[in-house]
């Protein structure tokens, strides 16, 4: 079960291994959103985004025999690099699955991390059947991107950290896909501050989770084209959801022009690098998608891991706008 | 005369208008320069730059009259914006002159803080007697870029700000333009680290520093083309030069393609955005110049308004390297 305790006892496993990242504020932002805002800057996290948290409680949590035995995950994205790096530093073997067409940036990242890569088709491969069975023929250990306790414990410790630094937050939002980040952020939050109110934040073409609330029930759509490339999850994780379901105030929504809009502004006014997926809370408090009553607003900048052709890209449909 | 009292009055006038910008460390660029770098992220300063602390120092001294009559600064970059800011944020009238080409980002910005704009034409128009004329005709007060112990005094804020932070530094980095950071930052840091070394950081076509270094007296160079807008000065200044002299070990450069190549670093690895000016001590870090005996590295990043079509060539000419 996911509880504060679980969260603390995540916090001190990993305190050595990752970074306690700086909490920003911005008055640009403030006077363009009409919030008073303060962002959690896990784009600054190592490895460049929260998954580094969640991917290293779960592989110091192991026992010594899963240790000997290795570990492995299933991901073309930020929890690809974090399991190769967390798995590094606690001196046990990684191989990570990635799809062959997933960008190189991020291949090469997870591979200097020290990780074995083994590539699978996206169209023709199940991907959860391709990473079971080689964990099945090696041995391995899986480490899930979100459906998990002790993944979802290290991620609270995000919020943890937030509301021991900011504790008199209205709200706090969070990107949601699998719903990891938001139930351990939401969890350690409404522990921390009975009164917050916790959003999830979606794409609005990616928006599994909100149709999942409002169904009661989780909802599988079909794979979103959104440039939030890390929520293009198709539906909510099993354990997740109940979580999900029990914290969150809304979903919240944003399209991709507004991700682009807000990357555009953290980049240029706050001079930080917040990959889409990372931006889209931040996007729905600067197109406004809050309740005007909440006024002390923490966001979490949950990575940074943009490819430069990604944001080349961005720069020019910026130009194009003006 | 510049000294750590005058550096240290400016701190106490400027604090509650200026950030205390933070310190970084980054286990990438520590690997790929083979040093402990510690970062001044002068680039989250207010308007963008560290000269936010020299123009608030300066127009926070001025005389109640002095104030009535307002200010006028010359400047097409960082010091524009900074005193807009300087002044709106006292109640003082400011106006800006600004060449008629100046990127109209920059323009903008400048005219977003309430500055009254003057547009000079940069090639038929002397800047100085530009400036000096508006200033007399209308009674203003002129607030220099870098010539001037108020501005040099708030600049070392930074360094005063650094050195508390980091004590035990070897050595100590800055961009080098007029010289005003140099002196502010080397001044505060010999004050309070006897032992620590000082190098100023210049494009290698714009070392009107370097030059008037090895001469022993102030050398002026021809315009120089480099990306490094804010360092285009073409002499050290009258006041800030003899204290270059007396504080320097010696004065670095880089070229541009050593500063785009740390300017992608920063964005893609530390996910910080940095300009060009703001990125060339870092690059002389990254690329080596220093000597290896010096091994706890404090970097100045000096600012990070960066143009969005600057950033897409820059981007263009990174995919171009691959």
């Amino acid at each position: 079960m996911l509880n504060l305790q679980l969260i603390k006892e995540a916090a001190a496993r990993i305190a050595p291994h990752i970074h306690r990242t700086p909490v920003m504020t911005s008055h640009k932002f403030n006077e363009a959103s009409g919030k008073q805002v303060y962002f959690k800057c896990e784009n600054l996290q190592r490895a460049g985004a929260f998954k580094a948290r969640g991917a290293t409680n779960k592989i110091r949590s192991l026992s010594d025999d899963e240790k000997r035995r290795g570990v492995i995950a299933v991901s073309s994205g930020n929890h690809a690099q974090a399991v190769a790096l967390a798995a590094r530093e606690a001196n046990v073997r990684a191989v990570v699955a990635i799809p062959a067409d997933a960008p190189k940036m991020k291949v090469e990242a997870t591979r200097a991390y020290g990780a074995d890569i083994r590539f699978f088709d996206r169209q023709r491969d199940d991907r959860d059947a391709f990473g079971r069975e080689i964990a099945e023929r090696e041995g391995l250990v899986m480490v899930p991107a979100y459906d998990d306790y002790l993944i979802m414990a290290g991620q609270g410790t995000c919020g943890l950290e937030f509301l021991q630094e900011v504790p008199d937050l209205d709200c706090v939002l969070t990107p949601c896909s699998g719903g990891g980040l938001f139930a351990g952020v939401s969890t350690a939050a409404r522990a921390l501050n009975s009164e917050i109110q916790c959003f999830a934040v979606e794409p609005e073409t990616a928006n599994d989770t909100q149709l999942s609330l409002a169904k009661g029930d989780r909802v599988t759509i079909p794979p979103s084209p959104t440039i939030a490339d890390g929520l293009r999850v198709q539906s909510p994780g099993a354990l997740t959801f109940p979580i999900t379901q029990q914290n969150a105030r809304a979903v919240l929504t944003v399209s991709d022009i507004e991700i682009a809009e807000t990357m555009r502004f953290m980049l240029f006014r706050l001079k930080m690098l917040v990959e889409p997926s990372g931006a889209t809370a931040a996007a729905a408090v600067l197109c406004k998608k809050l309740p005007a009553d909440l006024k002390r607003v923490g966001v979490v900048l949950s990575g940074g891991n943009v490819d430069p052709d990604v944001l080349a890209d961005l720069l020019q449909q910026g130009e194009n706008e003006q």
